[in-house]
């Protein structure tokens, strides 16, 4: 198993220590384990982190629908969760998943691969 | 130069098809480019992120402190922006950087190094 600092922490208290917004919301990014591809950012609630945590599936809650979502309930393109991590002020979690086909709704690998703008010439 | 599929992105478009939230804002996800290790989420508002892309230094806006902050400017551990990449609905914006040192205020490379769950195992 991999862990880090944190070896022993626990699904409860990831969630207690969990800032969500005054919406009860809070970002969540989700990356692609072993490519490290960033596939996309979406919400949780304290419900669906709790979800997420619990059954190892990505579950997230829709802002527009004021709603549960699981990813891949509709597309068949699921997300497998291997880790699950708190950033230093607790207001955003990375999820380290695994991502069956698309993660975008738009059929592309990832959320952020078309509208791409280069800031500075890129050498490599 | 490496560009997406919308070659002729300009700032002025980048920002044109940015929504930002009630507040102003939107979250900006920054990566290192080569690694591919998610720093940090902070959030834009159209002043920095405007600033961000015309100078190719990370410029955010402070909720707490309501206003702009521009990475490194105390710590010295500036990010140099490469490319920004903005999601399929418009509303985050991932950011491919070059991070000196620290990208956590912590001290941390990333925001994100310390409190880890493992939620499957990890076999590799």
């Amino acid at each position: 198993m991999t862990y880090g600092h944190n070896e022993r922490m626990s699904t409860d208290a990831f969630v207690a220590r969990t800032h969500f917004d005054a919406a009860g919301l809070v970002p969540v990014i989700a990356q692609q384990w072993d490519t490290h591809e960033v596939l996309m950012m979406a919400w949780m609630n304290a419900d669906t982190l709790r979800e997420t945590l619990e059954t190892g599936r990505g579950v997230y809650f829709s802002r527009s629908r004021n709603a549960r979502w699981q990813k891949g309930e509709t597309s068949g393109n699921v997300q497998t969760v291997r880790e699950a991590r708190l950033d230093c002020d607790g207001d955003t979690i990375l999820l380290m998943v695994d991502q069956t086909g698309a993660a975008c709704h738009t059929g592309e690998r990832t959320c952020f691969d078309v509208d791409v703008l280069a800031v500075r010439e890129v050498s490599s």
